[in-house]
């Protein structure tokens, strides 16, 4: 299985949100003297992800940026533990940047640079171009383009986000691999007729979190960890004698 | 003057377009024995392209891609050369991609890595993602993201390729700096408010061709090359005391 390009997603599976988040919030909360659990406040600001997307994917609502989503819900789980009022908003704006500034998981640059040296790399993620992009530059990521959700003005798993961005590399989509922590965006991927890898990453949701181990699907590769990844990628591509 | 971010012509003000096709057609002629100009045909076929773009930029057909144009171009010029049909549809179709595989003046990789790491860069060109794609790897220009017209669906000089380039960097446009050869480029860049930077590439029509040598407008740079460019970003932005 050779690929003409591979598409990643990028929380969880190239960056460690809870960490980065849960980092954001404690360092505010301790500033402003609030009393929170800050991992409690990041799982439930990650838990209104999905339900924020769903109007747009239903077609209720016209497509906003994550950036945009991720404002909103920053207010609806702050009211939700009682916190409304207690942070200026120039600090909740700053707060819900902090998706820009996430730490990759040890393995991410080098992997990502080794399939690079093969193949064209892009994330395919529900992120947007600007959030991509400045979270690339913090966490040492490099891209040769940027598609996902913003190019198609929808969010994973609807299909014209896989079928989007194959098609702004000009390549067939089983020309193109689709690298993910996560069964569900790979089937979504498979099902428009991508290459799939899968790169289970047990931290995801924190120690003892309820991440992804198993693949639970046919998918093209299965690899612990991005730097495995690129060598069985190498392998496939290299002469073999 | 700091911006945010930069924005990028790139056919003519940071590859050498004219070479690289003058040679592309060249060894198709050769391989092909046939006896006509490719300078000519270079120019023929760069000719053909404003106004196979301007269906699309007044409504009357739908986006497709450059390289969609530029291999319907490629007949056309062909077909008016008399030459229609002596080459096969594959060679064809792969000379159509040597916009993917032209040389960059010598200045732009060094100056385009100086200028990104002071700020995001990307490409605000009529090129599609694919074909910026593959120029980039090909001539060694390291991107933040690929903007320009296929986001935007639409060639510039619309004035939509240069505010949905902005949107995606989520930045307002008077915090982005366009980078271009072409005054006219830089006149609709700064009619949406965005920054302005001159940079006159003399030889990109060849030697004694109709280059724009003298900025037109009020442009905020004005430099020789790329490198100059970025020694006068990083002055600005340096401290001074």
């Amino acid at each position: 299985m050779i690929a003409g390009a591979a598409l990643f997603d990028v929380f969880g599976t190239l960056v460690d949100w809870r960490r980065g988040v849960v980092e954001a919030l404690a360092a505010i909360f301790v500033e402003y003297r609030i009393s929170a659990d800050p991992a409690a406040l990041a799982d439930a600001w990650r838990a209104a992800y999905e339900p924020s997307m769903a109007p747009i994917r239903e077609g209720r609502r016209a497509y906003v940026a994550l950036d945009v989503l991720h404002r909103e819900n920053l207010d609806r789980v702050l009211a939700a533990e009682g916190l409304a009022g207690r942070l200026p908003g120039s600090v909740l704006d700053d707060l819900a940047r902090c998706w820009e500034r996430l730490p990759a998981w040890e393995d991410t640059a080098p992997g990502l640079a080794a399939i690079r040296a093969l193949m064209p790399v892009a994330p395919c993620s529900n992120g947007s171009i600007g959030l991509m992009l400045r979270l690339a530059r913090h966490a040492g990521l490099g891209w040769d383009a940027i598609l996902g959700a913003e190019i198609a003005r929808n969010y994973k798993p609807a299909s014209e986000v896989y079928r989007v961005s194959c098609a702004a590399l000009r390549l067939p989509p089983e020309d193109v691999l689709m690298v993910a922590a996560h069964n569900g965006d790979l089937a979504a991927a498979q099902a428009q007729g991508l290459r799939t890898a899968f790169v289970p990453r047990p931290l995801e949701h924190g120690p003892g979190g309820a991440a992804e181990l198993v693949p639970e699907g046919d998918w093209d590769l299965v690899a612990p960890d991005l730097r495995t990844l690129a060598g069985l990628l190498w392998t496939r591509v290299a002469p073999t004698g």
